[in-house]
């Protein structure tokens, strides 16, 4: 067993460490041994208690029992891990996989929508997943009820990914047990969170991040508009990858989601060949250069022991971007974000969308 | 009766006359009368016969026809003409119109679709432009089955305008006569050729253009990918105006107009919010400074009789941008225009969208 597996592993399955503040202590200190020992001294500079690091007992019996079920871990940084996904700034530091590794290296393009779709839509969205699988393309999808699952048993024959909210071995919804375990066999599934655990409302945008962000482009069918597959959308548009939508009839209320994403610059598509036009341009081999930052040589800018209160002084509870910090406070970039390390590391910053940042209210 | 009407009547009626020659004879010769009795000459400058002018008793037949039936006349540089109308490069030189004329004044916007629609999608048609006309817009169609009519009696109320592809006073399709009556009385109905005229297939195009030019934007409802409605699109957004489309299933074959119009770049739009959000940006006054273009002080480019020659040996039987003509041949473009004008009264230029011409084969 691999001690910096277990090491990053303490890090990452920690509360209060996210995948943002756990890709700068590594980058900081280099190793994930290092951040461990650094952690309490940080969140003590930052004037709150450490957060709780699990311990190596726990993160080892984590191992074994992703070794019992034929799954392997997947770190940022390291080769196996998916170079598309390496792109995004809360990439995940760790992600489990069970299944043919091998589909990561096909373009991938993900089918999302609804739950709730009617059976036009999810024949089509087979049948889509179905032509683009033809095409050579691994399809990408939530497996969840509705068109995650048509979008999945299209592509079993030639390549499918399924990225599920829980652990790798929790089966949500229950009725979709056959259906995870012929992806185990002939497909691939892919977890963010531990083993045993039972997904939550919170983790589905977590695992939503994941399957835009593996992806070259989103197709979503018959969404509403609030929701997941909606956020899907704007998280594959946000990580600069095409998102496209299948339009409907304005009478259709189902329709409604697909034709607001086109109205706000979505691509039409209406079938596989739609699908290749939109992501031909796009090459995947341009993110390559990013995928291996987390193990970059480490910076310390020598400490300036004012960074923190300069940078403390200028956050409240409204959510600032990090570069009007920087350009506030005169400290250059790499101490105001020790600095802000270490203010989350005491619990007492919050991260938001868009790399805003606001203090947490005592 | 207007001496200058009837002389416009003759150029315009006359075969081998068309919208941009007409527009150009005016804007050399300062007025119609000038320009018939310019014609002959021009004509054999060019090398051919001259056009078989239309008498001036022909032309009073006419005038007295739509007098008879109620409409009058709108010509083109002059105040009752629309302004939107006379920015198309080949606005009609003369159109025939009967009804309420202060329709024009309000914000135009056409509303075409398939005369084989669906029921849904004429329901849809009648509703957005009862919505529309509440929202103070006359609403413009062509007065053919389907999506058309039911456009029309969606704004009856409030304002329609129906665009003929025959004279005024011909009623086709032929159950349409009740409808296009009750707008003589209630709305307005347009026509560019002369009252009696049957439409033929050829009028079509250019009555679609004259629904695409009178409208700040076209939306259009359930087109085949290869129908006249999509034809007013392009003539729409060649225009610079707004191209709307309501979308429709992968699944529904009516739909695949419209959605490939939006793959191409029309506005998706589902209710009149989102027309009337399509278009609000659009100044209707911005049309004004080119009204009155035609009756500009004439300008005669002192004769170069190369001009000729050297236009002609440029031309062949292949359309070439006018702008390339002049500046392959070095002569001042307005000599050039006066060239083309010459071996298009001569019968042998063919214009063709765009701004190209070609030598008609002999």
């Amino acid at each position: 067993m691999s001690d910096e597996l277990v090491d990053r592993l303490r890090l990452v399955r920690s509360p209060g460490i996210g995948p943002v503040t756990y890709r700068q202590l590594i980058a900081r200190f280099g190793s994930a041994s290092a951040a461990l020992d650094a952690v309490p001294d940080l969140a003590a500079r930052g004037g709150g208690r450490a957060p709780r690091l699990i311990s190596r007992a726990e993160a080892e019996r984590e191992i074994e029992r992703i070794a019992v079920l034929g799954g392997r871990y997947l770190v940022f940084g390291q080769g196996l891990y998916p170079r598309a996904l390496a792109e995004l700034d809360d990439a995940p530091p760790v992600i489990t996989a069970k299944g043919d590794l091998k589909l990561f290296d096909r373009p991938l393009i993900a089918i999302v929508g609804a739950r709730n779709a009617s059976a036009a839509a999810c024949r089509f969205a087979r049948q889509l997943a179905y032509d683009l699988g033809q095409q050579g393309a691994t399809v990408v999808s939530g497996l969840a009820r509705g068109i995650d699952s048509a979008a999945h048993d299209g592509s079993l024959e030639t390549g499918t990914i399924g990225v599920v909210a829980g652990g790798l071995d929790v089966f949500y919804p229950p009725e979709n047990k056959p259906r995870q375990q012929a992806m185990f066999e002939r497909g691939l599934v892919v977890a963010e969170m531990p083993p045993g655990t039972e997904p939550r409302a919170r983790h589905f945008p977590y695992r939503n991040r994941i399957i835009a962000g593996l992806s070259l482009g989103t197709v979503v069918i018959e969404a509403a508009p609030r929701s997941g597959s909606l956020i899907t959308a704007r998280l594959a548009a946000e990580a600069g990858r095409e998102v496209m939508a299948v339009p409907g009839s304005p009478l259709d209320p189902r329709a409604q989601g697909c034709n607001l994403l086109i109205r706000q610059g979505a691509t039409l598509v209406q079938d596989a060949v739609d699908v290749l036009e939109a992501i031909r341009p796009i090459q995947p081999g341009l993110a390559s250069h990013r995928a291996s930052r987390d193990v970059a040589e480490p910076q310390w800018i020598d400490g300036d022991g004012d960074a923190l209160g300069l940078v403390e002084d200028l956050l409240g509870p409204s959510p600032v971007p990090v570069d009007e910090i920087i350009r506030l406070s005169g400290v250059p970039n790499g101490a105001v974000q020790i600095a802000l390390l270490e203010l989350d590391l005491a619990g007492r910053l919050d991260r938001h969308a868009g790399g805003k940042v606001s203090l947490r209210p005592a």
